[in-house]
């Protein structure tokens, strides 16, 4: 057990916002974290995040591990101070990249993280060279090559020395291929592991369990019973979620009765829209994903409504040639200060010459449309207008 | 002539300093433009800039004029409100780089503006298919291979539809492996060009004169006498300037006594520190250079005395292992928040991972190591302090 207080606000039905509070800062929630993968969230500085509203970022351990690696980041301070961010952080166990980037090929990254993808839900089967066995998972480093050994043992270590507010304990995180039968295998390890993680953690961290079971109603509930009967600060739903958004809600349904109350709940690696207002409305708390920045440097623009629509999936192609004289803010709608200063044309122009400038405007948009979007969502729960907001951006409720 | 105002301030023998002031604004001069060759200052935002202290930044004609165009940039309202950039701006005339951009391969770009070298001063002889005549410049574009043509008239009709407050006549760049006939016959051509570029010229902005003629004391007084017969705002020295440091020395000597006291003296493409502290010696009053943000993102920092050393080119390698564990700022005796904020380790790391935070840290470091400079030269000179300044940075004078 670490540092962490959840205090429940306000709720309407299964949704509610809180405040969390950890070492660092409090974090309202429901809350989507800015994923800062090796220390910094691609194309932004701290004091973009700062002017966003930023209030939680996620690392990851897998990158931070092998490059600067654990050790130089504490002998510089920890995560916090080497990064100049002094807010809330969380790190991930590094389990999941480990097993999906095994294969030692940098560029199957983009293949296994496709935008708006889950990226809990990597292809990994028959394709990575990483092994998984009872003790933990070997791989090679996608920077050299090198054999590394990833235990729950280590990670926990790991992730002491980068210091964050909030860990993970290190799980395997199965694909929707798998079969159930390895899934549940699978399970057996993922428990053991998640009762060593919080045996041999010692520091005031707070520490998350993870949940799995695949898209297994008996394995899902098999897992939250014993997940949450052991003292974790907050609980996580990791993937495989299944298929298709019905699997995902799904296993959602099926493992929320069984959380506490009143701890966090934190549904790992989503983040789109539609995803956010379903999970949320069934009571998470906690998001991230890569999704705002990927799309960002994809030369996708987040979009709100009436622009933005469940068909156009809130995303305009502002590496469109249709762009090149349009002098429109990217949202007419937006009050970030890229839609204040900048035309569609002049971004057009950034992506298509390639200059960083561009990606920096697109990035900072996009998770201002996201934070915003939090940010709503939080003030409808307090107005006990969730219900309202949900249909004015997605339309008719399918609920 | 255009709008243009020239009031100098203090002098110390022929270094001097002044108050430009353009339609958009003033310039305190001695001064740096930074380079916004694609309508943005690579890896910084205007923000980034304003907060740096930038009164004036160039623009590149040549690749404005093929991306997004002209057109595009004068339906949208000018140069300055495509980029969001609403102080002053110089355009060059798009002649260097259509000579020497000429081959249609973007990738030598990088051999032919190394860093550090006189961007004027390429080695394109021999190799490049952009031909010129006494018409105009033919040549290749580098986004698309078209079929492009630049004449000194469509110079100025291109500069007058981006709208910078002051702009540059077409000439020619002669190498310094071009033979003395063929300079002297080319500078009759850089005359007649000058001559239609003032004729053209229709609107206010303000514009500058370009004095040539390799290495060649003759060449360079007839054409310091010729072009300042004309009644340009402001007069620039373009290169060749030679090949090694004291030809450039020479170059500026011979031109200097030619140029009006009060009007701007522009050394075109020039700007690391000792040909600032040389060339203002001389009575030169602006400088533009890709140095800064080229080195920046090479991995290069540059550092004040006593890091920063003749010998070691005010530099230091951030990209070097050495910088790995080092919780030092990039330079401690500098003051920019780049300094204030970041361990030499993690801008390491950022670069390491090729992460575009890290280019825009360096390059905005950079450019603060510049435009003080700048203002310590200004101070200096005010204060009858240039020789002691010169001194410290450089070492023994050798003047």
């Amino acid at each position: 057990m670490g540092f962490l207080n959840f205090k429940i606000t306000s709720d309407e039905e299964n949704a509610r916002t809180a405040v969390l509070e950890l070492k660092h800062g409090i974090i309202n929630t429901p809350a989507l974290m800015p994923v800062a993968t090796k220390a910094t969230v691609k194309s932004l500085s701290p004091d973009d995040l700062h002017e966003l509203g930023a209030q939680l970022l996620i690392c990851n351990t897998y990158h931070l591990m092998l490059q600067p690696t654990p050790d130089v980041i504490a002998k510089l301070g920890g995560l916090h101070r080497f990064m100049n961010w002094q807010k809330p952080l969380v790190t991930d166990s590094g389990g999941f990249q480990a097993f999906s980037l095994g294969l030692g090929k940098e560029h199957a990254v983009g293949k296994l993280f496709f935008p708006g993808e889950n990226h809990q839900g990597g292809k990994q089967q028959g394709r990575s060279i990483a092994k998984i066995n009872d003790k933990g998972i070997r791989f090679r480093s996608i920077y050299d090559n090198s054999n590394q050994y990833l235990t729950p043992e280590k990670s926990i270590k790991v992730q002491e020395k980068l210091g964050a507010d909030m860990i993970l304990v290190l799980d395997e995180c199965t694909s929707p291929l798998s079969s159930k039968q390895y899934i549940s295998e699978s399970l057996k390890r993922t428990h053991t592991w998640a009762k060593v993680c919080l045996d041999v953690h010692k520091t005031d961290q707070a520490i998350t369990g993870i949940i799995q079971g695949g898209h297994w109603e008996d394995l899902r509930k098999k897992s939250a019973k014993y997940i949450t009967s052991l003292d974790f600060d907050s609980y996580a739903i990791g993937g495989s979620l299944g298929k298709s958004k019905q699997d995902m809600h799904k296993v959602i349904d099926w493992v929320i009765p069984y959380l506490p109350k009143d701890k966090p709940r934190h549904l790992l690696g989503i983040g789109v829209v539609e995803d956010i207002f379903e999970s949320v409305e069934r009571g998470v708390d906690l998001f991230d994903c890569v999704s705002p920045t990927r799309l960002a440097r994809s030369g996708y623009a987040h979009i709100r409504p009436p622009l933005g629509t469940m068909k156009n999936k809130y995303r305009l192609k502002m590496a469109s040639i249709r762009n090149a004289t349009d002098d429109q803010p990217i949202d007419p709608n937006c009050s970030c200060k890229v839609c204040k200063k900048y035309s569609r044309a002049y971004i057009y122009h950034l992506l298509k010459t390639e200059e960083l400038l561009g990606y920096s405007l697109m990035s900072y948009h996009n998770l201002h449309f996201m934070l915003a979007l939090m940010k709503e969502i939080r003030e409808a729960i307090e107005k006990n207008m969730f219900q309202t907001l949900k249909k004015e951006w997605m339309g008719r409720i399918t609920k």
